[in-house]
């Protein structure tokens, strides 16, 4: 008889995002005129950049003749690409990667979702709280986060990221195996700086722990004294792992690559003590779960890192910076207590009068029919908090803004 | 302390494809003149179609308009493409199947490896032997297997299919969870019946089994009576999961893209008897862990489906079955015995005199410079055999066979 992995049933209804398409649904089901504004999800909406656009019509024309005709790609991605983000996201920042450290994927959603099968399943997991919702639950689909009690799973240490703390978590208490950092911050928007990051490099080389660092956001860091990658910090390379991705730095939601770096110097443990090293193990789990990118996407991925790209990328990077800001302002204007929208394209604002985030998420969609993201949805910390993006249009965004200082009844 | 998942550990060696490119890499660096025909790895080499070319050239410019611009995808697929499969690929062969049991992927390998999430870690597994390697290193991987000794894990079930049984797989003995049919087989090329095929769907109903049915290589049915889809069969819409693939039908291996069908009907159960239904607890696993595929892809796939693409991939398909045929006849000419190719793109040889199936494969690089896979790299059954395919083009095709009669040393 199949038996269904019971850990799969503890995740509590929706995922996110599938809650607030339900709902957005069912509101437009009963108001089909109402002119909904989309700052929930966080998914881009300008063009790709057409240096990507002409890389791509060439990687189609290679696929149609049989001497241009690509089959399988590597595991790992094409050297091609590989050599990009090596030389452009790395050594121009000073920063050492080997080309055999890179594994380019499908997205950063995968990666960091897939990342917790190298791990035993007694590992303790800690993130920030708030924080993006898959790394909590792809672990706690492997059943390593106990029970969900009042909003929070048992076996999980939840690091606060408030106002209150400036957003800044602090060491936890128990020791943690596995430590994921998602920097600038979704939801958030928040940053640390390089001293308060060397905090938890520090943590794990001494604790032997492992750093998750997800920097799919690292485009839109603005500020100096940011770290872009965690390999800025002294000795990161011994204990982390790196998440970027080309969905927010390009526009590639709907193209799709991202990678992660694995530093060879990176090791986790057996349970008798012996030395793992990840960078091959996930080589190996690659190897045999997944067939690599498609060569068109790679291609186009490339092309990113071209003179025209890097243009192209900081041109619509600059455009929903002025969102974020647009936003950022009249909020405030209206005495709105708002956070991030500076290193990322995301601002957290305080709800009013401390009211639930999914009563506010109701009302702003009701009221102004404005489609955010309940912050309690990113974890406990987040409740009375609610996320906005500034992915949408410049005209959506103005509309936004004037629709919560005219339609909002506080 | 981050402890490793030691089930990773308990891989004997490379996955087997990379082992095979590791000993052709060794082989080259040592004779760098030798001019070496790949019939190895399972990896087309003809061109898209023209449609699908055509329709990612398409695709790509939408992506350069801020009108028909796409983020991020439906987890399950577009719809343009799910109605063309469930219309093109179910109802014309008068199998229903909603639009909504259909889930797009970047690939079958993914899909194959990463079904085994849905249910518990103490399932018991059955794989036809020998097969495709990801069904059981994917259950490795998760802990599923037990030990690995001569050859076999333990706690997997084999289902020997060898000229002796004429690969027809016996029911198992001891009461199985989850059973791999691979349909026509990869690597032996064979295929069931539908009567034969009806013994495993009516197993499975009287056991609440569930069969994983890849037909990846559906498209190279020749023959009647042979079922294209596990839904041709009553009941399996019960007791069974397809899994699809563009890789071999439309020569998408470097373009990446496959789906599953998961119908409504299909159940598993909780420890204490629940019945959970399989397609939505599949949707919320994409939903968590995956982000769809790429917009270009996915209309690439879509025109597999047009006049035009349907054409084209019959030629293409036809091309591959003309080598398939080429090899058999020439083989059989030289008295090896040989199986599939007429259903499959893959001809199963047996090695002269019974030899070691690695053995084989370092004689025939050495001495014809042809590389193969062997055969017991797919489960011990298929000791003593070696897999050719018929992905070559003409030319490599021909000089194999010539290669066969004249310089290998029987």
């Amino acid at each position: 008889m199949a038996i269904v992995n019971e850990n799969h049933l503890k995740l509590p209804g929706n995922y996110l995002f599938a809650e607030i398409g339900k709902r957005v649904a069912a509101f437009k089901e009963h108001n089909p005129s109402a002119d909904i504004i989309r700052l929930g999800i966080g998914d881009v909406t300008r063009p790709l950049p057409m240096a990507c656009i002409d890389a791509m019509h060439k990687a189609v024309d290679d696929m149609s003749r049989i001497e241009s005709f690509k089959g399988y790609p590597e595991y790992e991605g094409y050297d091609f690409l590989i050599n990009k983000i090596v030389e452009n996201d790395y050594k121009k920042r000073g920063i050492t990667v080997g080309v055999d450290e890179v594994f380019v994927s499908d997205g950063a959603k995968s990666d960091t979702a897939n990342i917790q099968e190298l791990f035993g399943l007694n590992s303790r997991i800690a993130v920030t709280d708030p924080v993006y919702p898959v790394y909590v639950d792809s672990n706690v689909m492997a059943g390593r986060t106990g029970e969900y009690i009042d909003g929070k799973w048992t076996n999980v240490t939840y690091l606060p990221c408030t106002s209150e703390n400036g957003f800044v978590p602090e060491l936890p208490k128990e020791k943690v195996d596995l430590i994921y950092l998602c920097l600038p911050n979704n939801p958030t928007g928040t940053t640390l700086t390089k001293e308060q990051l060397k905090v938890w490099v520090d943590y794990a080389a001494k604790n032997k722990s492992i750093i998750l660092f997800d920097s799919a956001y690292e485009a839109f860091i603005s500020e100096k004294d940011v770290p872009h990658s965690i390999y800025e910090i002294e000795g990161a390379k011994e204990v982390a792992i790196e998440f970027r991705s080309f969905s927010k730095t390009a526009g590639f939601t709907g193209t799709r690559c991202a990678y992660m770096v694995i530093p060879k110097e990176l090791k986790a443990y057996t349970a008798d003590g012996s030395e793992i090293g990840l960078n091959r193990l996930w080589y190996r789990r690659q190897a045999t779960k997944f067939n690599g990118v498609s060569y068109i996407v790679q291609r186009g991925a490339e092309a990113v890192y071209s003179e025209e790209g890097q243009k192209q990328v900081k041109e619509t990077i600059s455009y929903y910076l002025s969102n974020a800001a647009i936003i950022k302002n009249g909020l405030e204007s209206i005495g709105i207590k708002v956070f991030g929208g500076v290193n990322a394209p995301y601002i957290w604002m305080q709800t009013p009068n401390g009211m639930d985030s999914w009563v506010f998420f109701d009302k702003l969609l009701s009221e102004a029919n404005i489609v955010g993201t309940p912050g309690v949805g990113f974890g406990p910390s987040g409740q009375g908090y609610f996320r906005l993006t500034a992915f949408g249009s410049r005209e959506n965004t103005q509309a936004a803004v004037e629709r919560f200082k005219t339609r909002l009844k506080v």
